[in-house]
């Protein structure tokens, strides 16, 4: 789509993420129909040209292109649920945060609905939506990714199609979140050390992010190498080593008054790795231990 | 010191690390004296022009610069403790790894045999020994820091005084290791989240570097602002939201099955601090947590 035939997009939801895709779609000059439970939310957008649904079904009536972003997708069935029958031929691009499962769910729900149906997640925080570099991934129908891709990079350039898997957006993003999750944490954790000592976290900092930046990144890559390849050799950092290590650092930070907790599922999954003999491998080789879950 | 005033150094120790202390000084031009409980391990030094001596005492005597890197503080306290009558005025430098209070107390002990004392921690691989910019923490004695500088940066360019504290390099070095052990688990988990769909993780790990880089960086400088400033307000992410996040997130891991055990207590921080009324927080504010500990 470009110069005036762009098409007519619908957001539901204008939470902070909602208005900020209803505003990048407003600003990229598309016709765009919003909708929220609570309708004072809209009034802003309705200032800068969005026309605001009085009701769902007007809000899908409105446009080919459906944008969900609401609080789980329970809500979202919910809504979209009691105007099932006008959805046949629609598109719905689903950016509601959840569950792998809930994702393939709701999928199967639309195609059943005769709808088409993209499952994404943006990957940043509601003022970087519509940005060149922002990030958002996708799974589902790839041929409607393909014939929308103009309309669906006007929330971010990097809009990327990671699978026909309507979960594996979602799953991607949980694999991200972990690691913002832990590595957040565990700097807090290192915060906490050192401030035990009277030392600002400012003072950590500089190192922190070198260290993140010129060591932990290339060990996570030399990871996902080992990982990918099955092999786990290692001549200097060795899961034995590290199961040694650990008990001293949880040690260390109690006795400095600052929980251990974040080390505690690490040094088991290195003690279940030394007690299944395979002590002289990488830190890589812990994957083998997490990925031994139930399914 | 420079041109042929270049200080005799004695290294006891040489395992991988050790080695490499030994080579970067010979490599420098300085007299380097090395001793191993192990003989062996000194012949390739030997062959680049280093000492050997034949016990820890003539290694000791042959230097005003004794650089230890043993196993443990123990063992390093049991090699030097026959010698103590002969450390008067000798310059420590402990590079071995351990805990605060275990640099603190072999401070205390060199301090007692008239020894001078620094104690610190090489934050790299061996192979990145002498370079420009590794980077090596210290704490301990200021003076002797100041007056042996560009001796101590032989091994590594970016060679820091943290402070006096003797404990205070072994404090930071906890805290990054935590960050390396936090981040690189984190990522084996997201490698294992996105290969129980089948897809390795080298198409994951673009996606994780820049997330890491773009995303997670600036969370962590943003954390460490909120943390000196004990100040967590934020619009976007709380740690109610995230409360309610984690325990799917757990859900989704499980369901994939892959353990999520990394996750749990990241879920028991953000519970604690909703119970406490602290739900409206931005995540930094889960410090308050973490440094709650026992001392």
């Amino acid at each position: 789509m470009s110069g005036d035939n762009r098409a007519p997009v619908t957001v539901i939801g204008l939470g902070m993420m909602g208005a900020a895709l209803a505003g990048a779609y407003l600003k990229a000059g598309h016709p765009t129909t919003v909708w929220n439970r609570s309708a004072a939310k809209a009034a802003p957008l309705v200032e800068q040209g969005a026309r605001r649904a009085t009701d769902v079904a007007e809000a899908v009536a409105a446009s080919g292109i459906v944008v969900v972003c609401v609080f789980d997708y329970t809500v979202a069935r919910s809504l979209l649920d009691p105007v099932r029958d006008s959805l046949a031929g629609k598109v719905i691009v689903n950016l509601t945060s959840g569950l792998p499962d809930e994702a393939r769910e709701t999928a199967a729900w639309a195609g059943d609905a005769g709808a088409r149906y993209l499952d994404g997640y943006v990957m940043t925080v509601p003022p970087a939506v519509g940005l060149p570099q922002t990030l958002l991934f996708y799974g589902g129908d790839k041929e409607i990714f393909d014939a929308h891709e103009e309309t669906l990079k006007v929330l971010g350039g990097n809009s990327v199609h990671l699978g026909t898997d309507p979960g594996i957006a979602a799953l991607y993003d949980l694999a991200l979140l972990g690691i913002l999750w832990s590595t957040l944490t565990s700097a807090l954790h290192g915060f906490a050390l050192v401030g035990s000592e009277n030392v600002p976290a400012a003072a950590l900092m500089p190192f922190a992010e070198a260290w993140i930046t010129h060591v932990v990144l290339p060990t996570v890559r030399g990871a996902a190498q080992q990982v990918d390849a099955g092999h786990y050799a290692t001549d200097i950092s060795t899961v034995e080593l590290n199961a040694m290590g650990l008990p001293k650092m949880i040690k260390a930070s109690e006795a400095q008054g600052v929980r251990a907790d974040l080390m505690v599922p690490i040094k088991d999954f290195l003690e279940k790795r030394v007690a299944d003999g395979h002590g002289a491998d990488a830190l890589a080789s812990l994957i083998e231990v997490i990925r031994d879950g139930d399914r």
